[in-house]
């Protein structure tokens, strides 16, 4: 199996769902009980806790575990909106967000806020000119993605937290989402005050995030109850999962400068096989791009049928995003890319993890060619 | 190991990690994703729904899975309260509701939303007329639990149910959170529009729930994002986590009235032999109770002295509701039945599973006598 679709999730690593299971069946107890097993348990969230902080270089209590990406980005921007309304109701955000954070800004608008939605250049970046322009008096959260999911490219989080020095009242969020492990990123340094993470993308489990919370931020709870996570996320915390996520965090990271670079170099053989293909065009760019995404389109062959082709040689790409791979409609980071609808509608998507090597990205751009050649054929 | 803290969570079976494994490792596509992966994780995310939705005699469109009892709650209470603002802002819920529901509604009171609290006698049961007199023309939801988490009382869903069958309009959320497998729910002849569960209460993973949706019933969303979940609750499943909650489901519920009723004589051995004790007062009811659960006070002992002192036997019971524990403040539910201060201050929750014998009963029993025996000595 070649497994290319990291970016829509990733195989949890043996020792990470190992880890899960020591948690789950020997400190099972409720973190909130008062009692030894509760003890325990409260323990190890603490320990998982501080290990992430360490890892991203930020405070423990700077750390909230949530639900996954989806979890930190609503609580990130419909907290930030709601605590701060009275201060302003300007929101600004980039036109190729993931969905769950476009979402939570259309759910915004439609309870008053005014959203400015940042256009991108043909590589998909934001320019900080257009943001400057953006900014009024009553704007209170800029929220940028750091790693587009679809094509990959890379935003000026730096320059923007730059910028936004000049601004101490407008929040910063980033969605960390596609970035962990193959970009870096300096929270305290770059002005960031509110950043998401999801477990599922970087080897540990679905369902188990972290939203950053820099010191003195507040936000408006979207879980309300027992007050757990600083009052800020309620409900019994997932002790197992939050070790998990940590243990994955501290792995992947470990793969360092040289990990990113082996990605690189497979996504340049599947960039440079790719370009030598009939009618192909590739949308993620040269420069400012993640390591391990690769987004191309091949001419009048449907993604469906190319996916479906590879499967049977158990290679696994996939549309766009994963969230609306199954809407029949055109990406819309493509689209805002300036890519013309029928190559944005047929794009396909590879996505590295550290595990792929140099031979499968050989053996899938076979594949492939052997697959649109037939395609072509058929279609004749 | 006497583990007697089932309320605040429960242990895992081993049957349920296993699943959760294979699932976790073997079938770890994305549900969104067009490949043959993702199909292969949609397949088992429907499996179990299917498998929850027949255990609970529901449709399978109206299971939803999230990220545990809290959120449950929130989506529930707040997901229908704002979709249906425009109908009323009129609330009505009990005096001892879990906090996840209490601060839902307190969120809601802050945001315009008017609630009325309804009192409960000195079982902790409400009383169909206050809710027929608290309701008005306003009124867009009545949410009441079916088993309170720290005294285990049963409230009349069944009447109330009926009961608000002459008022379609008013929707009917059910914290069933600990109801599951202890008390007997029917969804759809209740009436019950809404209804919470969490999975870590009945043997599976923390971090997983469902919330039941009667079908036709809308809901605001809490997450906004990919659309999964109907659109109700975006974020990548949690598949393994799914397939977990709907095996320990089925577990659970095969135990039966069997299973409660050896529970049930379980609980009556430590209620009579809690009685024996000195200055023992019992605040679980005799009639209308949930099986596992036995709330009581021994007055002048301070509830965490006697849970050190029990947990150096490796018996582990806690007070009141995990999530409260740790604020020093007495039971809100204690003090809605009218038990006075210094007694509902010291209250232990002891609460049970199909796991628990009859001797652990007896032993637990003799180390409580001796326990206060002896710090009734020491405070002397
Ligand atoms: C950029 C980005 N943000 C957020 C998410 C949502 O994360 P999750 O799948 O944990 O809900 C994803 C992935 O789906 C993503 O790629
Ligand atoms: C009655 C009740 N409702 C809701 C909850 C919250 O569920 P969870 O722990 O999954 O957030 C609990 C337990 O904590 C509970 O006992």
């Amino acid at each position: 199996m070649i497994y290319f679709d990291n970016s829509a999730t990733t195989k949890p690593y043996k020792e990470v769902l190992d880890s899960f299971l020591t948690v789950s069946s020997e400190y099972f107890g409720n973190p909130s009980s008062l009692n030894a097993l509760g003890g325990q348990a409260e323990k190890l969230l603490t320990k998982s806790r501080e290990q992430v902080a360490n890892l991203l270089s930020v405070k423990q209590t700077e750390i909230l575990f949530t639900s996954g990406g989806t979890e930190s980005n609503n609580l990130a921007i419909k907290g930030a909106a709601y605590i701060h309304k009275n201060k302003g109701r300007h929101l600004i955000t980039t036109s190729i967000e993931h969905a769950s954070v476009r979402q939570s800004f259309e759910q915004l608008e439609q309870d008053g806020f005014e959203v400015t939605y940042l256009p991108v250049d043909s590589t998909g970046r934001i320019q900080i000119e257009d943001l400057e322009k953006a900014i009024r008096k009553d704007t209170i959260l800029i929220s940028v993605m750091q790693v587009n999911n679809e094509v990959g490219t890379i935003q000026p989080i730096k320059e923007i937290g730059e910028y936004l020095k000049s601004h101490p009242n407008i929040l910063f969020h980033v969605d960390a989402v596609q970035a962990v492990g193959k970009v870096q990123l300096s929270l305290h340094e770059n002005r960031v005050d509110l950043c998401s993470f999801s477990a599922h993308k970087f080897h540990a489990l679905k369902g188990t995030g972290v939203l950053y919370v820099r010191e003195g931020v507040r936000l408006s709870p979207l879980l309300a109850g027992g007050g757990q996570e600083r009052k800020l996320r309620s409900g019994t915390e997932n002790v197992a999962g939050a070790v998990a996520l940590s243990k994955a965090l501290r792995m992947v990271l470990a793969e360092g400068k040289n990990g990113m670079e082996r990605m690189k170099k497979i996504r340049e053989i599947l960039r440079n096989g790719l370009s030598e293909l009939e009618e192909v065009q590739i949308h993620t760019p040269i420069e400012n791009a993640a390591p391990h995404i690769l987004n191309f389109s091949i001419k009048g062959i449907k993604p469906e049928v190319l996916i479906h082709a590879l499967e049977e040689k158990e290679i696994y790409v996939s549309t766009t995003s994963a969230c609306s791979s199954k809407k029949k409609s055109s990406s819309a980071t493509l689209l805002a890319m300036g890519v013309p609808d029928e190559l944005a509608e047929s794009a396909i998507r590879i996505s590295l993890s550290f595990n792929n090597t140099e031979n499968e990205a050989i053996d899938a751009l076979s594949a492939m060619k052997e697959a649109s050649d037939h395609l072509r054929k058929v279609m004749k």
